[in-house]
């Protein structure tokens, strides 16, 4: 079998037979197939697609290429969460504590990661003495005793993806929606949960900017998790303009600790609740998404998720009074207010640069080796369909250096555009897939 | 400029500016740009294409990468020749002589290149005596005075296109029309001549299996050639079946002196004729195609080019008996005739086939260090249209190891179709573009 042959047949628009892409993706990790062949595939692939059975096939060799988690100690079925990322997803550190007070057991690896503010780890480590550097042994202990328990992602999981998606991402191949599902989908397999909701991000601060390519790439993921029998849910959700208020670290901290107490953005609450219903489904803690949400709700509002976050931190180190003492959090030095040069009601906002701004003021990595500043960042106090004048405030934004602050003001105001019409607020969740 | 952003643009269907194409070009030369990413480009191209300015635009890069030829000190418009290469082509051995001998100067460089028989060079070397190392005042010298000279590509010519071809050849990204235009036309304008004849073949022996792409490729290259001045001419020619009757070395330098005694195959002239009589329009030896043919046929039949040729091996040390002596050529050990298993009119040739043989046989190199057998090589004795019966002679293997003719015989039988129905023999010549 050919490199060449298998290159020129996905050109031309057949379909690869599972042991020509067991031979692709084993000779790319080994090192036998030049990075050089793999981009003129993947660019291929761009091209022409992958029908079902090639998508599978991608994904189990994806999948056998690393180590995969074994999560049998945990007790319960166990439901991860994975969202095709945006600006300012706060979603993680609320939808934790929710669904673990109403008893599905978390167990999350996560990373640092490249973006425009650090990873969920980053996150969680602005919290004063909290860590995950916890073994496989105190991670179930503590999954099995409290519910939730977040490690670094240690293992060798999915080691084809980590560099065809090197690879990917150097050669405008990122985005192609068989790649970019079995990208998500051997990740999630091999982390080892039985079932998963995934949050497919749509719009202008999304990589796929258009519904009907998200809808595309739901389906193809819950088909790809049926096939490894995880039950799995998408739901596609609104991505033209940040989520919540915070871009940053530790404000989006204290946007979930203000969003577990009952007074968080609108929409980051209605997105949170709406996933730990379907977890809840998934998770057969509830037999239908309607009591799903009456359950979410419960934990939620009944403050049990609250606590079920200080029990958390506190498990790994952390100093839990941050739920009432959010000034413990790392500050940025300094805060300015960004004014509206427009008067009118906001018909969109470039989320993209939003990210970028969060980006330029330090609160992500670009590069692996970048170091994330945990106070700054961009409080978003204006939204889509929000009336101002001009003057108002559009946003505030927290920084140690003046020079990055001078950069980004101009970039968030020019990201704001008004129109003179009333805007309706545009809807969140966009489809279910299931 | 970002590589990665010229990618994304040419995969996303935009023109590329010709700052962009030099960048990616400069950059892959130099080594600045990693193979992968021109793999992943030039696969982009294959889909999206490129339009009249980028491909003008990739030449200029092409050309500008390495040395190009000065042949102002020859007298004359000098009309190089190109061919997109085929099955048993020997037209360079044949044409050369006649235009040579109607007074349009010869300057040709040539190479030993890949393929089903050795390049136009190891040809010429099968004549005793005969050798391609002249300095080039030796090469402009001969030229001036005998209109004929060949010499070996020594020149630092097109190394964008040596670095390019390659990494096309090993990512299944060769056919694509622009990249092949920009590929054969920066060598030959590089190359230095004032006007080219391009011999474009199509059908299932070349590499444009389709007529339409052949015309397009054609239709591309001529305007690339108008695009840096130099008069151009292609003409499509059928390859579904081997030109003449040789493949190989020795036995196609046999052809090509009988075809100069005017007794060589039907095909083979009239092309060698057709190209000629263009040739000497574009040298502005005629005014017109048919005083053009006239003058060839003229200068073949008169004997006038198989004089040009004797004198023409005797300039480059090689022993001019050779046209009365075949058998001073070098001879393969053995001779098989291979018979028909049916009988009925001949439908079908699988060219490639008969090329894959005559590479089995020894005749050519699938690799630059591997050694041509110069006796060896396939005669076809039966073409497209001939009604045979069953143990008819369809052609003769001439080899030097018994256990590859034992390999070969099948292939070339089963290369034939045969049908009940009568045949006509297929035109040669589909169309001429300029």
């Amino acid at each position: 079998m050919r490199v060449y042959d298998i290159i020129a047949k996905k050109r031309d628009g057949y379909s690869l037979s599972p042991n020509e892409i067991e031979a692709l993706i084993k000779g790319y990790v080994d090192g036998t197939i030049p990075d050089y062949q793999i981009a003129a595939w993947a660019m291929a692939v761009f091209f022409q697609g992958m029908d079902e059975e090639e998508i599978k096939a991608l994904t189990h060799q994806m999948i056998i290429s690393g180590d995969s988690i074994d999560l049998s100690e945990i007790e319960g079925i166990k439901v991860d969460k994975h969202s095709t990322g945006g600006v300012g997803d706060t979603t993680t550190l609320v939808l934790g504590p929710i669904v673990a007070a109403g008893g599905i057991p978390v167990a999350k690896m996560s990373g640092r990661g490249l973006g425009h503010t650090g990873g969920t780890i980053d996150k969680l480590e602005s919290i004063p003495g909290f860590h995950v550097e916890l073994t496989n042994e105190q991670f179930i202990k503590q999954v099995n005793e409290i519910k939730l328990a977040v490690i670094g992602q240690t293992a060798n999981l999915v080691p084809a993806d980590k560099k065809l998606y090197g690879l990917r991402d150097v050669t405008a191949t990122v985005n192609s929606m068989p790649l970019i599902a079995s990208s998500i989908m051997s990740k999630k397999i091999a982390a080892g949960a039985n079932a998963i909701i995934l949050d497919v991000k749509t719009g202008n601060g999304a990589f796929l900017k258009d519904l009907d390519e998200a809808i595309e790439l739901a389906k193809v993921m819950v088909n790809l998790g049926d096939n490894f029998n995880r039950d799995t849910i998408a739901i596609i959700t609104n991505m033209n303009q940040p989520l919540g208020w915070a871009v940053g670290n530790s404000l989006e901290v204290e946007e979930a600790i203000m969003t577990l107490q009952g007074k968080g953005p609108e929409d980051l609450t209605k997105l949170c609740l709406e996933l730990a219903a379907h977890m809840f489904v998934l998770g057969k803690k509830t037999s239908e998404f309607a009591k799903g949400l009456e359950l979410a709700e419960e934990m939620l509002y009944g403050g049990k998720a609250l606590a079920k976050f200080a029990e958390f931190i506190k498990a790994q180190g952390g100093d839990a009074t941050v739920i009432d003492n959010l000034e413990i959090l790392p500050q940025a030095k300094h805060m300015q207010k960004i004014t509206s040069l427009h008067s009118g009601y906001i018909e969109s906002i470039e989320t993209q640069e939003i990210g970028r701004a969060a980006m330029l003021l330090g609160a992500g990595r670009s590069k692996q080796e970048d170091i994330v500043e945990l106070g700054v960042g961009i409080m978003i106090r204006k939204k889509i369909g929000d009336q101002v004048t001009k003057d108002d405030i559009l946003a505030e934004i927290y920084y140690n250096e003046d020079e990055k602050a001078q950069k980004v003001i101009p970039i968030i105001q020019a990201a704001y555009s008004f129109t003179k019409e009333i805007i309706n607020k545009p809807p969140l969740i966009l489809k279910t897939i299931n």
